[in-house]
């Protein structure tokens, strides 16, 4: 009996012209951070459950799936009853860069000095699903780890604009800004100390709620001075306010490089992981309505498991944005597909086939076998509809490539 | 303070050098396959617990990773206390054909008539480590489903031949045996029908206990006459058995393609798997004492899910098995990874080797930037360790490339 089948919910399977598609989209972004000299690496889906949830992954640490432990360790667990966190030991990855500080940490020793990574893999999120949001969805980060000077931003900018561009992108651009400038800015406004996380917040809430929601939500949090302080800084923000000096070299590089600023400063600009301690960047183009990546400098995550201060900055394409950016036209390719048909089954037919294939993969051919059905033109249209070009019928006769009529499938 | 960490147990972080080795060879594989018409697909690493564990998955279902429900629905699954199997809800794929036969049934009336796939990923299995068996593994499998002629048998094992070629495996060889002649053979023997599967996991374990130890089995199991009919065929089998009419055409076909034969018919080949039905194929190399991969037909399976018969065959590259097998000089590149040591952060020394970067990728250099430090000698000679083969200096007079003298790192 036919059963109901689908992937789990908000997890996707992806048919081969997808796939394909995701493929080169991937390694377009792939060759060129290895061109700027960055290496990939790679770490498993599955951490220990105990350092995913360490406190460095923010709000994301509540997604995390989370694994069961297995056979004399899970009775344990349950004739134990301390309760549901006791009973899984391992979490599928919710980001690529809680894993890499622990692999930074495991494998310092064999890396260089400044460590300049790619990662490009799934993460898993327990979010509930809605549109354009997945439970498995693709991440691609690069990271230095060793660098603390703004050579590495700059490094990184580049490289990731360079990555854009090469998959079609280069409308893209990043609005920066630096935790530094938000603190001194939280500092004119009046607001204490112990308040600038959650003043953090609000700001950041500024293309939700608009100028009024956020001065609204600081006079409720604060008070009335802290929010007619915000509403006159709102109001000054214009496009092309003059770029901080903790900032100009940045700009000035890759104004330098590209002939064009591709950056904007904004001093809204908050992004919500706690652990950034330096730039932030925010990755738009205009003809997606959410950014579609970001990133920022975290020196004091590394840390965490070293035990000594690494420096580290990072950024991350969300590639499932990215990749609906990238129309299937600049992905296809010109290549000859074809498809030899055996007239029959006989060894000699299938040996034809065998050799004529080996002799026209020499000519860039890729080759599909396929047995001639009653109906040829029904087999032809369907694999038109897949990506084939081309047909040749092989016989008894087909002995070189000589006797074979290779045509076009017309569709 | 300094911590212990290691990525879970059983499982491997990949340095940059082996995660570039593990893609080339994976891409390899990936790009004969592509040529022989076959198309990638990806399923995600999740799948509904119930249909990891509905049977088709044999000993491997007990080692599925289970995912733990989450929110409401985990604290009813706790409050109703019905045991530790309805906790879970999802469960981490621990092969590549389940996912296969599920996604064939979802998504077939967009597929081609004969679906030929690709499926290249991770896998997880929670078995207790041990040294060359690791809980997260890739495998690369291509399937044919929807044709039941030996066509498909002779395309799965000229394209896996190619594929074991093209990475530098072309010493691999495939053992073939069928189903159908196992049963018979049993018939021969004198084990009831209802002895078979039983008779058959004896035989099975002829490379462990020889074949003195698959006689006293075997008469323990059934009887004096099975043990001494048996004995009889054991003694009887040689290097060079006559390939069985039902195997003649396949052994033909690859002797004309390949000049000689890449098969060997072996009677006592059984595969674990229940699920096979006709054709069945063991991949070895001379260098390794375990097999590399192996396949089968299994008519049955994909009906399970969608109501009607579909005949299927398969077969699978161990990946983690190939992959020690190819020499890391197969995989070497002769790429010119170069580094541009900064002479400052100054803006125009900044900007110059951006400049630089850009139009040294045109020439086809992987370029990488670093800050000079104070022994430029240490920081080369730690690049070298890590594929750097090419140095320049730049500096605030580095304007062009006419300007800049590229030496070679050496070692």
């Amino acid at each position: 009996m036919a059963k109901d089948v689908h992937p789990p919910r908000g997890m996707r399977d992806f048919l081969p012209a997808d796939h394909l598609k995701r493929t080169k989209v991937l390694n377009g972004i792939r060759a060129t951070y290895m061109a700027h000299g960055f290496q990939e690496i790679e770490t498993p889906a599955l951490e220990d459950l105990a350092r995913l949830t360490s406190g460095q992954g923010g709000d994301n640490e509540k997604l995390a799936f989370r694994v069961m432990k297995r056979g004399a360790e899970l009775e344990a667990a349950l004739a134990a009853s301390e309760g549901e966190d006791n009973l899984a030991d391992l979490g599928l990855r919710y980001d690529l860069t809680v894993p890499l500080t622990r692999y930074y940490a495991t494998n310092r020793s064999k890396l260089p000095k400044v460590f300049k990574s790619i990662q490009a893999g799934p993460v898993w999120r327990a979010e509930r699903p809605q549109k354009g949001r997945y439970r498995q969805f693709v991440q691609c980060d690069i990271d230095i780890i060793g660098d603390s000077s703004i050579l590495a931003e700059i490094d990184l900018l580049v490289s990731s604009l360079d990555a854009l561009e090469r998959i079609g992108l280069s409308a893209a651009t990043i609005r920066v800004n630096h935790r530094v400038l938000l603190t001194n800015l939280l500092e004119q406004l009046g607001v204490p100390e112990a308040g600038r996380g959650s003043a953090m917040i609000t700001i950041d809430k500024l293309d939700k709620i608009a100028a009024e929601g956020v001065v609204a939500e600081l006079a409720e949090k604060f008070d009335a001075s802290v929010a007619e302080r915000a509403a006159v800084w709102l109001n000054a923000i214009s496009e092309n306010l003059p770029v901080p000096s903790e900032l100009a070299p940045i700009f000035e590089a890759i104004e330098a490089r590209f002939g064009s600023s591709r950056l904007r400063f904004d001093p809204t600009l908050v992004r919500g992981m706690g652990y950034y301690t330096g730039t932030i960047f925010e990755i738009e183009h205009p003809e997606s309505g959410s950014s579609i990546g970001g990133g920022g400098r975290y020196d004091g995550m590394v840390g965490r498991w070293t035990g000594e201060d690494v420096p580290a900055v990072g950024i991350s394409i969300g590639f499932e944005r990215a990749v609906e950016l990238v129309s299937d036209q600049q992905v296809q390719s010109a290549a000859s597909n074809l498809v030899l048909v055996l007239d029959s089954t006989a060894p000699t037919v299938v040996g034809n086939a065998l050799k004529l294939q080996s002799a026209l993969f020499e000519q860039g051919y890729s080759v599909r076998l396929e047995q001639r059905p009653k109906k040829l033109n029904q087999l032809l249209e369907n694999l038109a509809l897949h990506g084939l070009t081309h047909f040749a019928i092989v016989t008894e006769d087909s002995s070189d490539i000589g006797a074979l009529t290779i045509k076009p499938i017309s569709n």
